[in-house]
């Protein structure tokens, strides 16, 4: 029914855990020690840096689960938080939630070349300067689907080091990179490990959202301040779900490569396609299924066009401006799609550019 | 394995979710429309008032979820909330969370007479004046599982009405109540029914605590906000098991008779043991599965107490100090479990009792 299939067996472990009942319905608020267990030495191999399984590593409702626990444990009222534009919309509006001040850094994802994300790490100096103690960004969750590269991702460490502020750091999609990409985990590039808190999850890539699960791990102070906030925001990830985790970085061989083909061959088609529209300006996502192309200019507001690919060309796009002030004339699209369906989706979408080209 | 199974056919209805796919996975924030649809005549029959399925009822991540959404959205820093003593431990950590101030209301459960909960509706009336904008409280999900009186309910209502304020009412474990108790509903008795959340949910009395499900129903205007919250927070219910939700209400023909005949044997023969210990007081529950007898003088801190309950007899209570300042004497026990290991249980207490008695 879907194009992109769960990871084989995750129901078969879910079924299993409604077998063991009471037990597997009511972990630790934290999550299952046994499965905790099972998944720390994965992710350490997974990030190149230990993960401690007891103190160092949560189970969340999802990744926005523990996006919203780790900001809870870090940023107060007035806290500066240095965040990325563009970058994961929600980001924004956790900041605002816990009334912290946001200091943007720009990701010039356009103008820079391949090898790089694009972030500007003097602006991120400068917001650590001006007294950011938190620095929040996804990587590759981002609308371009940029990977930072080891020279950004180590310069990000090294100020993060020098100013003593903390990283949380979404890596949703990391599982998911293409072709010649090299993944960068900050966690092993950290001068101190406290200070970082990865989130990962298995909603995307594995097509497991249905389970809303998802992990926390690194610093054993946050984590252990997030488990306290669970207890009063959740409880804990649904018993039966965590389950799932168990066949989580242990799919069947050759699984992981044939779901990175699919995606990386429908990537190829719609970037093509998206380049062939004049004045549209795409850049290759380097992981995940996120393409965020700006439009040539048109006679109607972003917003307008939006509406009208959702009513004339029956396309569902998130507008540029969720994720930054500056996108407007771009549009998020999530290819992980039929392939054949997307590349008809993005024909009738150039068809409506056309239409409307100023 | 379990002494309380599930509700039959539940995981089946979880396994058809996952055989609908993305469609189950990727739910509207407040939860699936059908699935809402379904719910809310149920719940309007079981609460006698109307529940409008489009937009006043929201499927939460539990009544955890659900509980800390609506205090999300009705709760803001140096808000006066008003909160029962005792009740469950959460509702002050949430209102610590948000920085509201709490006025604590006394509930005398031990000196009230049997057909009434014991509310000091006068102190009630006294937080409203004081500027109270909120009442939480809990019925029978209290320590001391008592039921609140009509009489008790409808005060609550005109004070609610007559000081414009907004009632968060968890009615966790109100389908499990004892032979000859009449149960009313707030949100039935309210003068505003705008001014009213009421959260339940399927965890305790229908065993099924591993799925995570929870609904707030009422306040569309709360419920509107406490969904933009929960795009923040957790995204949604775990959309595969709000597929469970289908069955809700719509049990087996006797199955929650038996269910209820089943836990008020238990609570009959462990509240007759705690009436044969000597200067034990326990009042008779009148809902759900929680015990909260008050024990004798100890020469040891009652801290201690539960201590060596778990430790020399295997018993694990909540300590009456998490629920009031005021029932430090008190333990709460939970005795949803199998009828002869509680019996055996609370004699293995009442050993240790003995033991330790001043």
């Amino acid at each position: 029914m879907d194009a992109h299939e769960p990871t084989p067996g995750a129901f078969e472990l879910f079924a299993a855990g409604v077998a063991e009942g009471g037990r597997q319905a009511y972990t630790e608020y934290r999550g299952s020690m046994e499965i905790r267990a099972r998944l720390a030495p994965r992710l350490a191999a997974f990030t190149s840096c230990p993960v401690d399984a007891e103190n160092g590593l949560i189970i969340t409702p999802g990744t926005q689960g523990a996006l919203f626990l780790a900001v809870a444990a870090t940023v107060s009222r007035g806290d500066k938080v240095a965040i990325v534009q563009p970058d994961y919309f929600a980001n924004r509006k956790l900041v605002e939630f816990f009334e912290g001040e946001m200091l943007p850094v720009q990701l010039s994802y356009e103008e820079a070349d391949e090898g790089r994300a694009g972030l500007n790490l003097g602006q991120l100096e400068e917001a650590f300067r001006a007294g950011a103690r938190v620095f929040l960004f996804s990587n590759p969750n981002n609308p371009a689907g940029v990977v930072y590269s080891a020279i950004e991702i180590n310069e990000i460490a090294a100020l993060a080091g020098r100013y003593g502020a903390t990283v949380i750091v979404d890596q949703l999609y990391s599982r998911l990179t293409y072709m010649d990409v090299t993944y960068t985990h900050l966690r092993a590039a950290a001068v101190d490990a406290e200070n970082v808190v990865t989130i990962m999850g298995p909603s995307k890539t594995e097509s497991l959202s249905g389970y809303r699960l998802g992990v926390a791990f690194g610093s054993t102070t946050i984590i252990a301040r997030m488990e306290k906030l669970q207890a009063i925001v959740s409880l804990r990830a649904a018993g039966y779900a965590q389950a799932v985790l168990r066949s989580w970085f242990d799919e069947p061989a050759g699984w992981m490569a044939e779901r990175i083909r699919a995606h990386q061959a429908i990537r190829d088609d719609l970037v093509s396609q998206f380049r062939r529209i004049e004045g549209c300006n795409a850049r290759l996502p380097q992981a995940g299924s996120y393409l965020f192309p700006r439009l040539p200019r048109l006679r109607i507001a972003p917003g307008q066009f939006v509406k009208a690919l959702r009513l004339q060309a029956g396309i569902i796009v998130t507008p540029g401006t969720e994720f930054s002030p500056h996108t407007a004339a771009s549009v998020r699209l999530n290819f992980s799609q039929d392939h054949a369906a997307s590349v008809a989706a993005v024909e009738r979408l150039a068809a409506l550019v056309e239409r409307y080209r100023a």
